[in-house]
């Protein structure tokens, strides 16, 4: 989009925004801005001029309305832990932090609702509730580090979500701050809303490119009382996904239905150390199965059930975690996963998604185009969902093969892709690093629509520019 | 909008029109004018100028593209069910009837998905997927009528949404004709999608102003083994809402959870016939409540849970629905509601929508405010939801009251429902007969905000005009 005729913040800016945040709340130290001028994106570094820390929603809107008056740059932040790139100050200019909106404003048991600023911890949110006996189920592998305010502008997913549904599915009502400073409520705080234009909805997964949320009501649910998990060793891993599929034809949804292949298990395992488990060298593949509920009888049944499907699918010995450690052992081996591949080498992560029963084709897909362009990947994800996390690994591959043969290849993942039935991106967004692709997916009048509902919401392209499109 | 410089269909254009869809799908016969100027929102009328039935996706780009050459209204029109005059053709212009795409496309037992047109009607894409052990759970009240393309233009719910979700929940993605005669795919047929912005969420509840929705990929679930039904009366309506969110705060999630008020039950027995069933007279309201899974005795002992939540807010005998006839008939009682007033009187119905634990402010309110302003309501709904249709009824009104008293209660019942964290419609849409209480809920800069979005996909206003906004 039109974003080449930014200001820089000036000294007198500055000042205007120093007024705004008072001195303890605004930073241009270089030290500072490198810092947050990094997320988990890869290697990727951008420089904002200044860093600001509100507290309030009327201080967002001044500062909001300063930039959009002055054509300045404004990317909203979370907690920087975004695969995309969202979340970095490509064009400088103003990095708003949403570090100190880190309250719970309100747990509503009545109505089975929460009130919370954006910059609470996921994982500190979901401890909260669950004192209650609530539950808020998404939970990104990052969920003791990443923001909620992060979880909506990616609509951001988990393991659980192949039962509970995304960040998107909880989301009732948001207060946005506007470009202009104006401040909304997108919906009403219920269940169900059929009232103009679902504006709620366009925020998710907008990736701060829209406007920036400051207030989130949640739908929270009643805390399952029991859950049991499996760990299922496969010597092939398109047959690891083929069972994926017959599982929820035999009418059950469990509640995690993960996917790693050998190399990140073993990548895991080293990183994440003191995992007493033994991985067979046959073992190709490993599903990681959750079943939750309030009747432990019927989970049982659902376990068996689930065995017997992945025996017909030609698993090797089930492992049932028998105690609440080997269960966070094995949750941990799971989460560790993306950390790991990034502590071994600089790589890229591609957040594909297809329809479930697809995944053997996509897995299968990334392994020819990985041949054809000399590159490794190391793939696992969210099975259940048919959202594959797919690392290609830069190891020792030349420089020259990594920037310029590799977009190649990624081209030829996304294609698979969108030829079945899928896209780019399933939960990390498109941000910086995406945005080259989305041409595979969208025709030109498509990426047109979008960009002039960008328009609508921020004429100057002050936030969060240079993402999505 | 700006939507007084519509041109009519001429004969040069209504040949035009005639060119494209073949001279057996259009007519401006009066009897058919009439008959597609109404749907079922109290006695509305509007007459458009030509009726077409297209038969093919490229048939509508053509139909979209000379309307919009032409500045000519064009309103589409699933099966008229709507109650909110969505489907009226207020502008005149060109009607166009969906009921040519009537196909199942496809069932995708492998990903438990399928592909639609929008004019099929809802109770036989639930029985078709059934036959596969397949569930499709939005089931609005007028289901055996009722066509998807329409639940999509408002999200519809039903008695389901308050465990399943609203048609929102399951829609993947869909292919829509734009204004302008382009076609897109919104997003892609997966479970998670975090690519661009959401146009699928955008253009469901968009009420037919933003696209018109030519194929529907939706989610499916495994299909339930078993639900049970109870019927459980009060002699207070309030006290029954009360007993509503306790079930939740107890850990489950009934499949349905509806209210009915003592006139409610009264006129829609009357008019349903041949139910058998003793109303006492001391009974004020009657609470219908479902809970379904696949095993049995879960079933059982979540029906005792919510027996003693029920007895422990004054609840009087509880009936157990003991075979499929009593499920059908006490089912019908629920679904007749609508049907039934409207035979008995002219009225107005109302969708109010709050968090579940407002309903009893929420009907004391309405009450209230109609005594002061002298109507008197007839009010049901889903009450799992927070989601009251309040029916006010004309009886004997004076028409000075009915034209002039009545628009203010109203909006003090509005008011009182974003007063209470709601809004003015939970599924039924804003549609014509709740624009003018839109301001309500939303400030000029928010609607000015969805007018932008409106001309982002329809600059002439083509479109469903005088619709929303």
């Amino acid at each position: 989009m039109n974003t080449d005729n930014y200001n820089k913040v000036t000294s007198i800016i500055f000042k205007e925004l120093e007024v705004v945040v008072g001195n303890a709340n605004i930073s241009s130290d270089k030290e500072q801005l490198e810092k947050y001028g990094q997320d988990h994106t890869e290697d990727f570094i951008f420089l904002a001029d200044v860093i600001v820390k509100p507290q309030t929603v009327e201080q967002i809107s001044a500062i909001a309305k300063l930039c959009n008056d002055n054509k300045i740059p404004l990317t909203t932040r979370g907690a920087g832990t975004g695969l995309s790139g969202g979340a970095l100050p490509v064009k400088g200019g103003v990095l708003l932090s949403m570090e100190k909106f880190n309250k719970i404003l309100n747990i509503d048991e009545r109505n089975l609702q929460a009130t919370v600023e954006p910059g609470v911890i996921n994982y500190i949110f979901q401890e909260e509730v669950k004192k209650l006996g609530l539950f808020y189920p998404p939970d990104p592998a990052s969920w003791g580090s990443c923001s909620l305010g992060g979880n909506i502008a990616h609509s951001s997913g988990g393991p659980k979500a192949v039962k509970y549904g995304t960040t998107r599915d909880y989301v009732l009502n948001l207060e946005v701050v506007l470009a202009n400073g104006e401040i909304i409520w997108t919906g009403a705080n219920t269940l169900k809303y059929s009232t103009g234009y679902n504006l709620t909805h366009l925020m998710i997964g907008s990736e701060g490119t829209l406007g920036i949320v400051t207030k989130i009501v949640f739908k929270l649910i009643p805390l399952p009382k029991h859950d049991l998990l499996m760990l299922i060793p496969f010597k092939s891993a398109e047959q690891a996904c083929e069972a994926v599929g017959a599982v929820f034809r035999e009418g059950i949804i469990p509640s995690a239905m993960e996917f790693m292949e050998r190399d990140a298990i073993d990548w895991s395992m080293k990183y994440a150390g003191e995992v007493n488990f033994e991985i067979k060298p046959e073992w190709q593949a490993l599903l990681l199965v959750e079943v939750d509920g309030n009747n432990l009888d019927v989970l049982m049944s659902d376990c068996e059930i689930i065995s017997t499907v992945m025996q017909n699918h030609g698993c090797d010995e089930i492992l049932f975690a028998d105690s609440a450690e080997q269960k966070n052992a094995l949750w941990k081996i799971r989460r560790k996963v993306g950390e790991s591949v990034k502590s071994n080498s600089v790589y890229k992560e591609e957040d594909t998604v297809v329809p479930r029963a697809e995944l053997p084709k996509l897995l299968r897909g990334v392994k020819e185009i990985g041949k054809k362009y000399g590159f490794k990947s190391v793939c696992y994800g969210h099975a259940g969902d048919g959202n594959l996390h797919v690392n290609i690994i830069k190891g020792n591959l030349p420089d020259s093969v990594w920037q310029n043969d590799l977009p190649k290849g990624i081209t030829e993942i996304f294609e698979l892709c969108k030829a079945l039935g899928g896209t780019i991106s399933g939960e990390h967004g498109v941000g910086l690093v995406q945005k080259p692709y989305l041409p595979i997916v969208f025709p030109p009048h498509q990426l047109d629509l979008m960009r002039n509902i960008k328009k609508v919401f921020d004429a100057n392209c002050i936030l969060n520019p240079e993402k999505i499109f």
